[in-house]
């Protein structure tokens, strides 16, 4: 399954929310139509955000009226900016935005949207080739026998690719490790119940489903040997942004001695956050709690709190699995020497981030 | 609503896996019946699940045959065992059953079945005065303008009157507290977002569902001044097994320096049970986590870990509520102390316990 594939003109996407009973192909071919896909989640996962900033500049670029137009060049930044504020947590949104803008400057406006497709199509192959990276790097920590834990869904569904968390996973399988993974269910909208379940399943490994409420159990009765999740954003001191649940689970899995990693691109770092406190926490609605799908089972009326993210203090963190290889404690060392590789450059992406 | 009542000579329960959309009272007459709706958790809570021993045990004797039989005490000892089998982990059901088969000792049997409602209707008291007790001793603990937290269902639907942990935060609004409970949503079977939030809302308390992966970081953002949960087994060193996730809780509450109580009645420390590894947890079918009610949402065929409970070790307790007021650390001591109180006296329950 690929999460997200541009194709004659458009981008085509999985629905994520109709997974796994039905696999369901979108053909997204306007700025509005790919915000209402990232805002509802059929299209979602940090680095695949990332890539739909990328290929949703190109069709802001497309759709913005003539080139000839002197107000062609703000109408674009106009269209970008209102996809990039789509979904606040994940930086890697607004950073893909950044990139293909920044690709643009000093071009002739009658040929962006040609360049815009270039530079996301570069970034599209720049992401499966940080997964196949980070996998590998990541695939060195497993060991034959082990019991794994891995929250929401950070897999092919995710990315362009293999994946972040569950690439490793995925690559450890590859190499001939047998070992199993729990999966927590991840509420409200049960990523890992529906795709983590799915991706790990079709690739033939061994796999439990546990509700969010049972890993700290789960460290305690059965063992867990390592914990591995993506990021949603990773400020400079380490502090990690990620799906609501994770900072319990390192809690859990610091009072056990259970190894928390973090498996990330380097553009999640987002290189203007000091720390986690800095790093906007999206609230969605409180229907979402109240049931799920068509099923509601609180009673009507309930009030709710539904951050979509926690933040992992650095504290809690063992090591951040890069393309670049693992950052280990103390991170902000680490991460600035990262950030200062020129092989796979990252960018800050203050342009964008501060008006969004 | 009261959980359950006697009416003439038939157990009527509120199913509460129809709450809160229907109200629908089951009237059980036989200890089939009873069984059946205490595994499916139609009645469910500890101290329920107590009550629910007694009168199943009345309506054992009941049923078991003729008086003038002389297998009948053998009969009526394997109806009202395979009861107290309903559930491993709370130990209330089994005390239940053994304190009537106990007031039964000596009894000519053409009598049981009288007396065993006697009994039954004593316990059924006792278990609502300890209730008073136990509100009154922890809401002493609440301050106005407090946020609290809570975990599963152990109000008035756990019990015959106004609850343990859900008493204290009744009793505290009653003496006119303003304050906010934040109410985990419980996963698998939901029963804080179909069951406590019914239960405070209609009391006029301000609440507040999360789903169990947000309590970590609900401590960490917005404050929380207090977690208050009930219990299905205590044992002497003051372990305590609740519903799963209790011990997530438990590990995120210390880490933020946040009270964290149980509030339970004396009959749920078992006299038998030095410390938690020695307490029974309850695995249940795996298909509750693959979906909820009609609803399936993982991929058919997903293995799952399912334990209905998890042990929270005494070090992470601050205090045990119960209705002889509060147990405190170093828990033996305080517990034994309790436990050797004549005025409502909680026995062991080796009879029954040793063949459940």
């Amino acid at each position: 399954m690929e999460s997200l594939t541009w194709v004659d003109g458009a981008l085509e996407i999985i629905d994520q929310t109709q997974l796994p009973d039905h696999s369901l192909t979108l053909r997204l071919t306007s700025v509005a139509d790919l915000r209402e896909a990232i805002a509802t989640l059929r299209l979602r996962g940090a680095p695949a955000l990332g890539l739909a900033g990328a290929w949703g500049t190109a069709l802001a670029c497309r759709e913005a009226g003539s080139p000839l137009d002197s107000r062609y060049p703000e109408r674009v930044r106009g269209l970008a900016l209102e996809l990039a504020r789509a979904r606040p947590t994940a930086v890697n949104l607004a950073w893909g935005v950044e990139q293909v803008l920044a690709s643009l400057s000093g071009l002739e406006p009658g040929r962006w949207t040609a360049e815009a497709c270039v530079t996301a199509a570069r970034l599209h192959e720049a992401d499966r080739a940080a997964g196949r990276a980070m996998s590998a790097a990541g695939a060195d920590l497993l060991h034959a026998g082990g019991r794994y834990l891995t929250h929401c869904n950070a897999g092919p569904l995710a990315t362009s690719g293999v994946g972040t968390a569950l690439g490793v996973l995925l690559e450890g399988h590859r190499r001939g490790l047998d070992f199993e993974v729990l999966v927590d269910e991840t509420r409200p909208l049960l990523q890992g119940a529906r795709l983590t379940t799915l991706e790990l399943q079709q690739a033939g490994i061994r796999v439990r489903l546990i509700t969010d409420s049972m890993a700290a159990f789960a460290m305690q009765r059965l063992g867990v040997d390592g914990v591995f999740i993506g990021a949603d954003r990773i400020a400079l001191n380490g502090d990690t942004a990620n799906k609501i649940g994770s900072y319990g689970l390192a809690l859990a899995a610091k009072a056990h001695g259970v190894p928390f990693r973090v498996v990330a691109p380097l553009s999640t770092i987002d290189g203007q956050c000091p720390d986690g406190r800095a790093i906007p926490i999206e609230e969605r609605d409180a229907a979402e709690l109240l049931g799920y799908g068509p099923l509601r089972w609180a009673p009507a009326g309930t009030a709710a709190w539904n951050p979509a993210f926690d933040v992992v203090p650095a504290e809690l963190i063992q090591d951040i699995v890069t393309e670049q290889g693992l950052l280990s404690a103390p991170f902000p060392g680490a991460i600035r020497k990262a950030l200062a590789e020129p092989a796979i450059r990252t960018r800050t992406v203050q342009g964008v981030q501060d008006e969004v």
